[in-house]
């Protein structure tokens, strides 16, 4: 049993987003990354088994997906995909997510 | 690419907390709990393989252990069990929290 707070556990960066590894394990690997406005995790996927969750911890932006797609992300919404299938993020404020990969990669 | 909002999901209730199944998959389960103060999860634990985290969305409470163990839990709390490891929550206050478990039970 552990326990990590993401308020306390990564700052913010003006260069690039900061990110902390909360967890890694067979299961799953649980990310906390940290954006700054206009930061983000680029479209990507990968051609592999599992899937993946995205949760608005604190801030807005968007989610972003296949063909252009963009989806708003607010405090409170939990975006799933599978890891195989094109997703992305970019804040708009500060913005905390967390992330779960399923199995980890 | 499926999104859920956590605070429009699930209400509260005044005999028993209230709860909703934002995803199961073979990969992971995720579920959205909402608590009133004095409400929560009793200490349980099951013998199977996997883990489960917890992430506190909103208001505050505390993670049940083993052996009368009790931590605080805070908005962007997230804890880490074994599925096998005896664990639990209880709200102080009106909670949300989100709970993953991998592989899904």
């Amino acid at each position: 049993m552990k326990k990590v707070n993401l308020f306390e556990s990564a700052g913010f960066g003006d260069l690039t987003h900061k990110s902390f590894l909360v967890h890694d394990s067979p299961y799953f690997k649980i990310i906390n990354f940290n954006f700054k406005p206009g930061q983000g995790l680029p479209i990507h996927s990968h051609e592999i088994e599992g899937q993946v969750s995205i949760t608005v911890i604190e801030g807005e932006g968007e989610f972003l997906g296949k063909d252009g797609a963009v989806l708003p992300a607010r405090r409170g919404d939990v975006l799933i995909s599978d890891i195989a299938e094109p997703h992305g993020i970019k804040a708009k404020s500060d913005m905390r997510v967390l992330v779960t990969i399923a199995p980890p990669i």
